[in-house]
Order: structure tokens, then sequence, then C-alpha cells
């Protein structure tokens, strides 16, 4: 997984004074809460709509299972690049890799991500439903 | 401070998921980390450079004093306008004035802030750079 | 409102690197997580309890108004102490005053903040639950 | 790594409003967030002091790798078990194996991370300091 994400939804995000620690770079949670961002990006332009989803579908997203490898530090005030690729559409789960690629195509942070798709009443799995399946087979709106 | 601010900064936020507390609306210390935000886009676009400014010229903008109004809830996936406008320019301190509007302009939250620029290696307040003076006198780069 | 809360609920809290920004310091936006956690020991120590009052009874307590403050940098692995009075007990709000003190009973930040009881079904103001009312009147566990 | 930890510093952590999102469970990054506090009170109590490395001897403790799974929620409200036990202690890294238990042993969450030893100054690998490596040597403070 550590080439570069071909065909993947990418979005540029800025490095906050916020996301960083006394160290002056990004506090590794941080990553997460972007990435998590990014879902949500993504959702929306594939014209599924994040907030209905989660708030009028009462469909949830959690994560059960990720591995990252932090590469390089992000500074405060770099642009960086966030890119999602579907690894693998499952039943009720996804799997995602994701990105974090600096200046010069620095390979700054990377994971594998499995979402599984739950009722927001019971927190149990659900199957994934119809309209996201469609819309990810399609292939994403930004991607090829 | 309840009418708009005319002539103001601004810039379109997108409610996160991350930004929602378990009521589904914005837990309120995260208005701030987007002001905070606001305050990096105001500097930057001046041509100032927060990065430059904090981790080069190493002068922060530490704030010392805020009164904050919360009006109406922000919900996630709501897409707000966040705008700042000068209020008083001191000899080592900045009052700003700024607000978070929602959807048909309802006012959701705002906020008057000071800023006190300060040394980062003793903590304690210098004067307004001149450079930053300067700029916020010109007008900012989006405001009239 | 710059002598000692006298009587004032406390909590000792240790600054975490995760509350500091690249300035070394508290990130500002991180005193008031700091103090809606002490507002929810406040409430589960008056025998309330802050989960069943927000997850059971479905009341909030939002923010409607505060002014903060900040009179001395708070650094991470510094020892404070957060405390709680409440200055005015309303029919659908308190007001509240907080203060974060570090060593050498040095004031480093406070705050005046009003709340107000909602329902979180509706977001609109509620009467102060009759049980908070007794408990605040009667005093809180730990102050006089 | 699915059993319990055995000998692991412990910590208990109750589950803050803020650290949960509108589904009113844990904010999966929330979960690095805790455990980063965790590594923090883990090395005060083997009497290196956390704020001392990082401040004083400039010594950071990035993450460069790792792979947590997901198994329960955490509502707000919970006290949770937080527990670190040191996998490997490399010459220039530490794996850490971390636990978020709940009330009756319910595993919520577990993780495998890999820390490096870096200089804050040139963000490169160091060797782990002998102070650190003799104090997890020994054998942290509470564990076995």
């Amino acid at each position: 997984m550590s080439e570069a994400l071909v065909g993947a939804f990418r979005r540029e995000r800025l490095i906050r004074f916020s996301d960083c620690d006394p160290a002056g770079i990004v506090f590794y949670p941080q990553y997460f809460v972007m990435f998590n961002g990014l879902v949500e990006d993504w959702v929306d332009a594939m014209g599924i709509g994040y907030r209905r989803l989660i708030a009028e579908q009462r469909i949830g997203l959690p994560t059960v299972r990720l591995e990252a490898d932090f590469r390089a530090v992000s500074r405060f005030g770099d642009s960086v690049t966030l890119a999602l690729e579907v690894e693998r559409l499952g039943t009720r789960s996804l799997t995602l890799a994701l990105q974090c690629v600096g200046a010069g195509e620095e390979l700054r942070m990377q994971m594998r991500q499995v979402l599984v798709t739950t009722s927001l009443e019971t927190h149990r799995a659900i199957d994934v439903p119809a309209a996201l399946r469609t819309a990810i087979l399609r292939g994403n709106s930004d991607g090829g």
C-alpha cells in the first residue's frame, strides 16, 4: 500500500495551528480527524450525503480496524493532499486505503481502515445501503 | 455588535461530524477552533503568513479576553459563514469582532476577542509588527 | 470576579500534551473543554448525574453567553486547579464563575458562563429541573 | 493480543461528553488522545517525567505505526480502564500493547503502537534514553 493511490478521491487540506502539538507537528490523532472529514466529503461527492446518511437514515460508519504508518512529519502551514480509495467492498463493510501526501509527493502518513455500516439505533452491523454500494461501484466522483 | 459585519473577511465552513457533540450540535469550544482557523486564513490573505509569523518570526497572537454570545445551534452538515472584522487596533493588541452565520443569514454565534502580539520566547506583549499593522490599516484582502 | 472563588467546587487537572499548541501552552479553546469536564464532575458530585441528565432526561446545558479573561499561560505538565461557583440561579439558566489557577495561586484564566437548561428534543429553554435546583441551593458537595 | 494485559500499567478514565460524537459514542480518534494521556502518566509513574523528557531533554515519542481494533462502543459517562504494556523494547523504539476495557471486563478497543524516540530538534530517531530503558526493564510502577 505504499505506492500512490491512483484514481483516488482527493482533497487539499491546510495543516492548522490547532492540528499541531508542542513539537510543532501534527498531533497524530488529528490525522484521523482529517480523514474522517475526507470520508464525509467523499460520501457527499458521491451524492449520498453524509449528513443524510447519519442524521436521517441513522446509519453509522464506525471503524472496526485500522492500520496506520507514519512516515514523515507534517508541520503547521503545510498544504497536504488527502486521498481515499476503496480497496474492498464487503456486504457490511468497506475497506479504505487513505494517504496524506505533502509537497513533492512526500508520503506523510497512510492507513488502511475497515468501516462497517451500522444502525445507529442498535449499533449493530447492517448491509451497506444499496445507494452507497451502487455509488461506490460506479466509481467516486473525482477518481477514475 | 449584533448587526452583520459589513466589509468583513469571510470564509465558508462546513460543520463536520467531528465538530459536534452527542446532542448533534456544534460543541461550543469548537467555535473557537473554527475562528482560530479564520484568523489564520485572514493573516494569510493579508500576505503576512500565519506560519511565518508564528514559526519564523516567533510572534504569537494569544487571546487575552473574549466575550461570546451563542444565539442558535449549528448542526453537522450545515454550511456556515465565518466573518471577521477588526474593531480596534492598539499598540500591542487587536480587537476582533467575529460571527458565525447560518442559512438565511441566521446569526448563530458572535464574539469579540482581544488578541495581543507576544514574543513566543518570553510570552510577553510586544508591539504589533509594522507589516501586520500596515496590512490591517490597508483593509483586509476580501473586505471593503 | 478576580478574587479567588471561596467555597467553590474544585478539581485538580494535569495539563496534557494534547491540550497544548505549537507554542507549548494551552490552546485556549481547550480551557472550555476542561471546564466542560468540571461541570460534568460538579453535576455528578451533586448526585444528579450528568449522563442521566443528558442521555436519559434529554436535558441539555448549552452555553448562551460567556466572558473569559486569560491572565497567564499554562504549560503542559502543569497541575492546575479548576474551580466553579454558581453566581446566579435563574428560572431557566445558571450563571457560573469558573477559574483555572496554577502553582502559587496564580490565576491563569477565569470566565463567567451562562448556561440554559434546554430540551434536547427541541433545543428550547425549559425550567431548571427541580432536583438540580434543590441540589444547587443546598450547596455543592465540596464547597461551603 | 486479545487477552487481557496482565501486569499492565492501568488508569481509570471517565468518558467525557467532549469525547463523544453525534452518535453518542466515543469519536474514535479520541481513543488515541486518551492513550496519549496514558503514556504520559506511565512515563511520569516511572519517575522519568513526560514533560521533562519533551520540554527539557527535547526528546519526542512519535508514533511510527499502529494497529487498532474497535470491538465495542464506549458511551459518555462510562468509566473505562486504560491499560499499557511494553511488548518490545528496541534500540530506538518501543512497541506498546494498549487496551480500553469497560464494565464487566468488556474489551472496547485495543491497539499495538510503535513509538520511536526522536530528537525534537531534528525529528530523527535517537537511541532510547538510558534512564527510560532502565525504568522500562525494571518494570513499570504499577505492573508486575
